[in-house]
């Protein structure tokens, strides 16, 4: 039913291109065969592009790095936008003072830091301060003790009404060197919410937020006006990359180069009515 | 727990403010008593208003006419935001051609119908056109027959893999003259949704995808630069108008002229965490 | 992975077979080619046998007539349990006197109203009767006006705290002649119980009293102790068959002759991990 | 709305009492005050008694000895229904060899174990072994590391087609000396489900199966015929107790000793649909 088609000759018809980071510039093997060249390509041509990735892990600055480790020097800061970055500004607008606890590694909640609150890992919210905590941030699935700092998390919201705030909604990430999973802060995000009962603000693809804070930047930055039909969304997921980029009103690519496998992208297509606009066997050119 | 405050106090702290409509400008008994005041003072004060509504009944002209009957000559269309207008941008960019299926009145189809696409209602699909039906959507609950068209409706879904828009994600709306309410178009789409098992794609509050539809007319107008900082939004509604508010960054309301009695307000926001920056009587001054 | 077997084969291991009806003994073709067989087989050898049904549009009487029609004369309406008959059994056993609001055709109105109390119309409801409503019953998808009891059942369930009762849990079912489905009472449940908030009372398949119900009857009736290691479910659907039939701890056989396709079978016992004792192409011999 | 009604008085109208344990029995605080007294009453005018209770931390006999120890020695473990007991159940009839996975103690895994079965806890599950798997059962929520073993059950559960058996379908429990909640497997069961996209086994109120194991053991012990109505089940929460004993048919009795306060039982009722034939403030007398 879908034909599989050319990236570059996909790429032609843009002049900004959005791409999702792991599965389609990246994997646990390094990067996707060919993408250093799509990079030159799009460098030589002029287009701008961007990369959307649910990931509150590390700062901007930090993942830029680990694209420059791996050989993509062209990737900087300014072309990455991530959910953490949302949960920051949520934060920065939001919340003025007192105590943001968080479920996170030390290095994912010094990025949110400087926006001048106190940020405490859950694990050091006692009784003495929870009547500080005016907001609570889910960042990453490491850094914390699940037993105790999940159950703490639990009471901390059923004893304070403040925001829950979830940097990342991916409910699952791939692990190095398996098949294996790892369950995402995303998914732990999920059983706390039905636990405690209250809604939370949640960040990341498919959420047009992300799209719209891309979108932003770049006619910020860009001297000649962009529409929406400019821009094309690449991506291996069709429940986060193509059902988000499809909603924003973008031009979608769905790549089979990560969490789609060749053999199964039909299918799900048609079992999830999410549509891309074209599928390409990778980004890679 | 949150102490009732005065709008006007509360509404002098911003530049621009946001409404939701029903239960905030208007009921059905007409005119929330005080509003024509309020607007008046807006006016006065030379500040920005803008009205942000899940309504995908009628186009936001006819949205403007509702106003001007009940004495509100104040609030013309290009002050209202609809999530319809939302879905008729999506249709504009990702629809190109074909058939656009839609479950509403004649009226509400009018409003999409004019990007060029064909409109028909759900009761005109047979097996003759149905491979030209490239997108359905879901406008109102009203101008078909529900036995019928409902299964039409999951039929059309199971053989096209197409996606399926829903302009209104409320679940109920209030009817007038009594504590009655009716089944929204966003009701019914979720149960077809979990019949067919594929991901619609849902405009209105709380999704970001309003505000910032809102937020964008409004930079573009605006000859002084506006931050999300300087934008109040006012709500009746804690799951749409609150929730939405808070996420895409804005300072709150609520008021207790609608939807939310001012005896349930604190449980309300206890059980849910949604926790709005301002609670109000009322938008009335 | 799974070896499909001789339904016959499989069958001789146990003293007991229950049997789903629709996919599994009938279609809309009528007889599911040698069924007549298989249940010939069975008298032959002593095995007991029960239908298992999802259906509350008729009587166990009605039930047995329509095997009558297409030449299983052997079917009588003691080997018959329906979710029906669960649902009557609730309001023998927990509504004592008022009214019983329904939605369905009167004929299946008919069957629960035998316990004496007086069973109405959800149309019939009005603010002079509301007040006796003291239990409402979904019961089938027609017979009735859907846009206006729909609604109607919404605003009773609103006022009145009463017990809401489905007495058929399926979501869909196909239709004569085509490849189309309808929506069954149980979709239309769903959508009503999200829509008011409150908690129905499911009766149907895969909910292991519908499987208590029959074990119950086949001890009454049986002169030799019968264990659950002596009974057999046969059915087409996983969700509901299998996955029931597992839970109450009888072993499961999946046919091929219904809702589950021969192509499919692999990939969605994956997909879902309900797992079948057995996989047979149909239960005819 | 209710009456709240003398537990006596409404207890002198049945044959047969079920109660449920932690909120009607004891709480952290030991007996319940009365309760003594309730099972001497209930001995002296020779009324039959079960404890129904959603526990599979420990065995029929070591739940038998935590009433012992508070004074309660007329409670035998004969007396007792756990939802350990299902899943054991469960196991008995379906899985007939190789390994059992399971989470949570060993003390719990013993009970299950002694059906011979190889049960090993999923920290022990590794390649060498991991094709020997034939169920996983969640058992506690503690005896194993939570960030470690919860991601081999999601890999567990990716790489075996197993049913995953859960034998507690509550979400929190209650902790010692304060308002704190701890998670209970049953919400950690339902995370992993969410994750790895398949259909649990859940045992536990409000499935009838818990109440028809209970009414079986009754007819089977019992020398006079008992039916429903003989039957009263007593409660503290809504959703499990009341919800399931309802739907059994069964007549049940709020009691406010425990998860329901006093303050919120009408308002909870209400919102939640599901109405006990009794209130009472507690069941001891």
């Amino acid at each position: 039913m879908f034909s599989v088609q050319d990236f570059k000759s996909v790429a032609d018809k843009y002049k900004v291109i959005f791409f999702d980071a792991f599965g389609v510039i990246k994997s646990y093997n390094g990067l996707i065969p060919g993408m250093d060249k799509t990079f030159a390509y799009l460098e030589e041509q002029g287009k701008e592009y961007y990369i959307v990735t649910n990931d509150a892990s590390r700062s901007p600055q930090q993942l830029a790095q680990t694209y420059h480790k791996i050989g993509l020097d062209v990737i900087q800061q300014e072309r990455i936008i991530s959910s953490g970055m949302l949960a920051k500004e949520y934060l920065d607008l939001k919340v003025n003072d007192g105590i943001v606890a968080y479920l996170g590694t030390e290095s994912s909640a010094h990025y949110i830091d400087s926006s001048g609150l106190h940020t405490l890992p859950v694990s050091a919210i006692t009784q003495y301060n929870i009547d500080q905590v005016n907001a609570l941030v889910l960042l990453d699935d490491e850094g914390f003790n699940w037993f105790d700092d999940l159950n703490r998390t639990v009471n901390i919201l059923r004893k304070r009404t403040i925001p829950a705030i979830v940097a990342n909604t991916d409910h699952i990430y791939p692990i190095s060197g398996s098949n294996d999973v790892s369950i995402a802060i995303g998914g732990v995000a999920t059983m706390i919410e039905s636990i405690v009962g209250k809604k939370f603000i949640r960040f990341g693809k498919p959420d047009s937020q992300m799209f719209m804070f891309a979108y932003d930047l770049l006619r910020e930055r860009s001297s000649a006006p962009i529409s929406k039909k400019d821009i094309l969304m690449v991506g291996d997921t069709l429940h986060t990359d193509i059902l988000g980029g499809n909603k924003f009103g973008l031009d979608t690519v769905l790549v089979l180069s990560g969490n789609t496998l060749p053999d199964d992208a039909e299918t799900r297509i048609r079992a999830t009515g999410i549509v891309p606009t074209y599928v390409c066997e990778s980004a890679g050119v």
